[in-house]
């Protein structure tokens, strides 16, 4: 019940210890087909290009970043989180003009400020679940005044977790990771992008490993080799999409939603105050103060050894003083939240 | 049998099944400790940087350029093949200039003339063993003459397959792929760093995901947090690693020849012409010549469908004319040569 991994969906285990095949063998690539497929229902698009990244959550940010960002392009970007942060370094490496938006770590962003900060940048960029704060941003308003802009979208900790709509929003960029929401170890970056954007990338991207031209032509008709698809990654995907699309994706955004709000109700119950906004917080990462006489680090251990439960850490000032607890994919489960608050009382509040 | 991915041991799909844990659990950095410790008994080094990259052997490629290149800096390149054309690629999107040293396919690389080509080149790159031609290129003459420059070895089908001598041979950077001769499905990359050319990095590395300073210091002693690790790919590298030294790395490499030596005479008996240079012949990875009356594609499917054996095709100039067939990890076992050569003789030759 950390910030992720989260556990995974037990077919998708099954799926992992698969016989490896070829990349280029018949059935992988009918397989390739269909988890694509299954990445354009989770993502809510029609986008062509919607591909597993070879590379964990970041491998897909960074991807996104290169491909659309070269120097002196004005990048937007909205920080109220590390993930935010993260964005702002990515973004410079790849030479951008970046405009800060910020806002207090635990509040969400006002999309007024960021459609306001630049009077027409290349892109804007905004994070839709903070996982270091457990904070959601309003995406929908930034699709409906971009104007010219191109709309870039971390949906690392949103998908499958909560509403995401890539068409409908008007994002142009979305990436996400396997270990959160779609139940699926860490490994893959799930990542989509729109003809707009795709017509606007820049010629020669920085990385050749995250060339979305070049790993278009490989996922896409042509085939062309490009890297080794890591295979049992991608059995994984797939087997994770499929238990998550029988579900519904409305299901699942419903259970994640029960979960975590009983979760939030149960940790105020016990004394704790929670970090995040109210109105803003993610059902599927909480956040709360680590409630005073309670010492973080040994607390968190002793989750660990006595019930095998892991509960995070705060970051960077919050470090030893806000806890984040998922439930997320296989682990959201009411189960889950009723053994970690029953865990919670019985080692420190007796 | 294709160019890999092999097929991986029988204890690396039992550990990719094993329970996700977070990336910063005890019991993780624990095995991500091993881990690193085996890669330097695999590497034959004591660098302090050696780490498993989040992503396929081609992530190793950009991480070991993007590290080590900026701007303007001179980087002589070894060209025999696909993937020494994919390092000046991955060079020139770092900025580099690029001093090409071509040999035909299917030929060695000359050390001298890598060593002649440019009076103080900041780096010298070569593959080791070429998956595309098959051609082993000898490294320990260039690690003698490299004088200033920095040594930077493609391992990506060699390690673990034939002789690697990180730190005997002088090199200062060298990557490789988990899906080759280590056993172990595609998705991570093996990476390792000599303390010399940690002192000549790039200050600001373009690439975010592969900077090799924010990676060290979550695998090394701070544990400061960069991405999450791929935790099912590192348990299947651990494990991986651990079958390759219990049967010691002599002993590997032994197999690996026997087997490869096997193929190479079966098929010369068989009627069909060797491609790679005699007295270059990698022996985890034949290429041939496709003999007269036989359509490549659809005898390789055939192959496929009759046997559930994969043969690789060639790249380039050379698709549809040359096979190129893999013996490489658990693959690389006496039954399966005796296997493939008895398929082709069965389907093609009766």
């Amino acid at each position: 019940m950390g910030p992720g991994p989260s556990n995974p969906y037990p077919e998708v285990m099954q799926a992992l210890a698969r016989p490896v095949v070829g990349h280029l063998d018949p059935e992988f690539l009918v397989l390739l087909d269909e988890t694509c497929d299954r990445l354009r229902a989770v993502f809510r698009t029609s986008n062509q290009v919607t591909v597993p990244i070879s590379g964990t959550g970041s491998a897909g940010m960074e991807a996104a970043f290169v491909n659309l960002v070269g120097p002196g392009d004005s990048v937007v970007v909205g920080v109220n989180g590390l993930f935010g942060e993260r964005m702002c370094d990515v973004a410079a490496r790849c030479g951008a003009d970046v405009v800060r938006v910020e806002e207090r770590w635990g509040r969400a962003l006002d999309p007024q400020h960021l459609l306001e900060a630049h009077p027409s940048p290349k892109v804007i960029a905004v994070v839709h679940a903070e996982t270091s704060t457990g904070v959601a941003n309003e995406i929908a308003a930034l699709g409906d005044g971009k104007g010219d802009a191109l709309l870039l979208v971390d949906c690392v900790t949103s998908l499958g977790g909560i509403q995401v709509e890539v068409d409908a929003w008007g994002v142009d960029v979305a990436y996400s990771g396997t270990q959160k929401c779609l139940g699926v170890p860490p490994g893959l970056a799930p990542l989509t992008v729109s003809d707009r954007a795709r017509e606007r990338f820049v010629g020669r991207s920085q990385s050749w490993y995250l060339d979305l031209g070049m790993i278009g032509a490989y996922v896409g008709a042509a085939r062309r080799y490009h890297h080794t698809a890591p295979i049992s990654m991608v059995y994984a995907l797939h087997a994770g999409l499929g238990v998550l699309l029988d579900e519904g994706l409305e299901q699942s955004w419903a259970r994640h939603e029960v979960c975590g709000r009983a979760l939030q109700r149960g940790l105020e119950k016990l004394g704790f105050s929670l970090f995040a906004e109210e109105g803003h917080r993610l059902p599927e990462l909480t956040t709360a103060w680590v409630p005073d006489g309670l010492e973080d680090a040994s607390a968190r251990r002793e989750l660990l050894d006595h019930y095998g439960i892991e509960v995070g850490g705060g970051v960077g000032e919050f470090a030893g003083k806000v806890w984040r607890i998922g439930c997320m994919g296989h682990t959201a489960r009411p189960r889950n939240v009723t053994l970690l608050l029953g865990a919670v009382e019985e080692l420190f509040l007796r």
